[in-house]
């Protein structure tokens, strides 16, 4: 840490600055240039808040030299360790697709979906059956039912089940069924559910802040780090800006950073990035040209009647055409998109076909596409 | 709500709009432009999600013509209906300051703080108990014990205390401490808590989100509202933006906006707004003058051993000089800063004064100041 | 300038750093940390580009320790220094009103709304010529003509004028005409345009960018000083953000902040920056209360015809109210709304009343209001 | 257009709105709910401003349902007109790499760079004579004598040159010379230069402005359009945010939202939009993946002299590693990287060597990397 002092600052200003310091047990150096002192602190300074230094008298700026993080940050563990979710590793070479409703609705429309993108090459289900949403008028989302519906999505594909909870009252409940657990955008401030899902053994995916920096993205990380959970997925999902064309702006240079800064593996979502269900496809090949570790979509399949969030989810078909332009990219920079075993049991496959009959023209075209494989 | 259609929409399209609008048990209008159909809705559509429309196929876009919110409106309620706190209110023609430090750092401070701020003429006490921070290794308030000191604090000043409460879970253990319950910038999002605050009878100061619209602001109000909480008061606190000068932007346009569209009573939180205690009493000055109905101020009497937020309190030098200067601002728009009385009590200041003499300094300075009182 | 080394910098990278920096004439000292190498530049590091040394291997960050800017720094010139505009000064104690319609567009409307405002206490006339319009296919303003029409405004009124220049050649013309140029918002980074106004004699009111932070406004006023004209008056209209309720958001702080690191005189415009007639006069108060030099506002007195920016501008009868509650918050203040005396020959105040005798109701409520002058 | 009425809006304030449409010449609908009245226009609305309607008495809002961009829009032109540059195509199935220094700073460096980057794979050059910088004390380019060292590397390499123009005084200048005329970022909302480059007949690449939205972008676009000019080509280098790790935030999804309202190619400038070198190369990999019809990449030779934004630009080696990644990201969306053909006169491959042979370890790897060819 860098104390820089104002411009002429007394000598017992600077003599402040020296005794705070040493009081906290660090070691310093002065250095008297022409317009301005400056005080170098020695030392693992990583407890001491910068602020209680830049609030005494003469004291122009304090500047941070090490990151606030320590736990997830490149320094700490220079290489990836990939996090293992159902039998597909995030933050390897292969890069798994996450997929499913916004909302888990109804049982129907979830083993439906769930089939569908199983066999189009999903490898983690989602669901939300606890949602945040701006107006207490609107759907909140079914609740522990929605959870046990997600239970039966996942024994009918063999797919792990991803499921967001916002409350620390919940964590228990939630990590009782799903097999990774989401932080929303809106929560990722909120501490005390960070460290509820950090004392639990379940990997986290972590949505950014809309208004959140890389940094404090990372922070909020630490948070479930430093409480015991080493499995923590960050998920880039656009930040709030001026431009109104797409709901946020999808940040996929935070990818990038993320990955420089940090050893945690980093998916992008760009249905709720952008919002919009014609700019999924082209923001997921950018995201994997890029280097995310993941993507997650959202998938319906009856958009008239969805309950949350319809603009952004792509129609089945979509999806399948999604999956079959991700390969060429995911090979074009060295990568694949995971393919999961477990799904292909005879029975299971037996079972989603049912589900798939459901489906309608959707449907058809998933059997179509299916046929050869 | 008004449905626009692309501009070569189908008629199958168009009636897909008017089955799904039909279902809902709204009437509606076609309007055949020559570049664009339009249909208007008709009836209460705040419960029809915008989005189930938007997704349908042909659709371009859907206008929303109501607010969202309707507790929160002054279409329910044309007039501000004054929220009591101590003998003070908030939406009246006084303008309540709350002072007091960001944290609750001791018992000792935290009095010593009190006396001087309650004696400078604070109708509010504030401090946090419960703070929540960017890093996990940063202080993070005293907790219950906290709570206990800001009782003492009202004990001896007679003000009624104000402090954050951060998990649902500590809700009914801050309400049985706190005359008033605030949510922080952080949680405005944090609907688990939104709804938990608005089932406990003390009213809510609830800041707004360093990233959310007026609208958004107005939307998590309603969630207290709709809970059975009638007793909201929002505060302005800064959003974020590209200006790095201040650490957030205080918009106070969003005060006049938010007492325009809703009857809640709006206050100005400058000190977090800024992060700069040079840029407080100027803000404070501003927030008077276009309407704000209370302030909030942190103050600080000892920086270099400030545990939280250093750079953005007042010395307490400074407090007695922002009240100062405030009163005449009020008057220039026909309001006042609000003065109770409760404080004065002969015992109460007795013992404020034992308080004051470890005040050194600042505390010099509010005797020789308090002498004609 | 403070160069932080990466964790693992070789000696070869650091002497790169030395060497470049002596090569620049520079001197150094050079702290070897646990962690950290760090490198002090000493000496006048201004004109030596941060980024220079920032590409250099090994090299973590620069952190910059002066302001880039010099002439329009406090440190450069540490009191204000009055800028006269016809009988009032900008960056004194009293605080000059600038009024007129966004665009000139006609002489009758202009000379009739100059006499409104010159009555009603403006001190300088404001009306556009030359209009920057996000559309092509806008009303772009009268050009040469409107010019003319402004100084017969002046003629008519004795109040000086400010109008907007949009490129350098018509630079000349323009201050042919103008007591005071204008540089507006989505014109602060067109260098050719600063150089060219800091090269005649006339102030120039610079309006903030709507995306530029305080330095680089600062930074584009040093364009203006450096080419010769020490008469800059900088003018905050509003930044862009994502609250959508107002057009921008007014940012009341970089007031504060401008004033604090700049000797120049720091203006207001709320009609811009919220794009609301109702929101101007609570922010002309609070602008007022928080330290502004001055105040622009848009009036226009047949809102349904007119030809720019209609949704802004107040009414006759709404600038004579703001006007008769700007005094007392200014006095609150210690300051005082400038009231010019040049309009207040008597000729000059018969002209005007011909023109009032055109202004309908709003002319009616002026002479009401005028009687007992 | 859609007009509606405040809720209690009266008959006469309906009929005010009604009058002012049909003095427009359009005709209307009026819908007249329980709520809200409703007012639809009827017809070709683009010229009629709606703030013209918006401040009418008892308007709450105006609804655009028309793009306000015509020429740029894709209803006026539904299929992408390819822009030829030299013998390469913008807007067609290739994608062109432009690439050379920030600015021009020697013959030498100039000719050197050109060499290297031609030989790599580069279809433009790139390379400002007038540079806007922030501060007026930074190299602000070499002016008309860099356009000389432009015409001696379009000479050298056989390919086209492209390079910014900042004023209007200098269009026919640099239109003398460059292939391409660049309008900056900063310039966007230049309208005296957007009408000015739209008057000659080079193409045009048009930054986006740092703060503003896709459809602003387009609007300037149109400036140039309607000004006779029909060859402009977009090209997105970020946008401003809160986010600070890099320069500004690249919005990838801005590519594809332009590319569905516009026909106009979009070209993408990972170099500024970052203004961190590492971050190039995987931001000009996603935006291959996600539909950029080019790149505008810097590249560097000798980064400690570089006299303008040296922590962007790639160095050599980078740079061809940087094309030899981008070819498969190309070929997997069906695309391929444009490779110029004129460049490959023998004449001019054995000038290219010439100024090689000074490029020291970069040369070494472009002769090694080039045998094969």
């Amino acid at each position: 840490m860098i104390v820089i002092m104002r411009q002429h600052a007394s000598e017992d200003e600077i003599q402040g600055v020296v005794r705070l310091v040493e009081n906290a047990g660090l070691k310093l150096h002065i250095s008297r240039g022409e317009e301005r002192t400056i005080v170098g602190l020695i030392g693992d300074v990583r407890r001491l808040d910068p602020d209680t230094i830049a609030f005494l008298p003469g004291v122009e700026r304090v500047v941070r030299i090490l990151q606030p993080f320590k736990l997830a940050s490149r320094e700490f563990m220079p290489s990836h360790r990939p996090i293992p979710v159902g039998d597909v590793l995030f933050g390897s070479e292969e890069v798994p697709v996450i997929a499913g409703p916004c909302a888990v609705e109804s049982e129907e429309s979830m083993l439906r979906i769930a089939s569908f993108v199983a066999h189009a090459g999903a490898a983690v289900l989602r669901g939300g059956a606890f949602k945040p949403r701006t107006s207490p008028y609107s759907f909140q989302g079914l609740g522990e039912p929605g959870l046990h519906i997600l239970a039966k999505a996942r024994e009918l594909t063999g797919l792990p089940v991803i499921t967001e909870v916002v409350s620390p009252q919940d964590v228990e409940l939630v990590a009782a069924y799903a097999d990774v657990l989401q932080i929303g955008s809106r929560n990722m401030l909120n501490y005390a559910l960070l460290h509820e899902v950090g004392r639990q053994p379940k990997p986290v995916i972590l949505k950014r802040g809309m208004m959140s920096s890389v940094e404090e993205w990372l922070m909020a990380a630490e948070y479930i780090l430093s409480a015991g959970n080493q499995e923590v997925i960050l998920c880039e999902r656009g930040i709030r800006t001026f431009e109104t064309s797409t709901r946020n702006t999808l940040d996929l240079s935070a990818v990038a950073v993320a990955k420089k800064l940090s050893h945690l593996p980093v998916i992008v979502d760009p249905s709720h990035a952008t919002g919009r269900s014609d700019m999924v496809i082209p923001m997921t090949l950018a995201a994997v040209a890029c280097g995310a570790d993941g993507l997650m979509v959202e998938v319906h399949d009856d958009p008239a009647s969805a309950l949350s969030d319809g603009p952004q989810s792509l129609k089945p078909e979509a999806f399948a055409d999604m999956m079959s332009r991700l390969e060429p990219v995911a090979r074009a920079v060295s990568r694949s998109i995971a393919a999961p075993r477990a799904r292909k049991t005879t029975a299971s496959r037996d079972r989603m076909a049912e589900h798939a009959d459901k489906l309608g023209d959707a449907g058809t075209l998933w059997k179509a596409s299916g046929e050869g494989e």
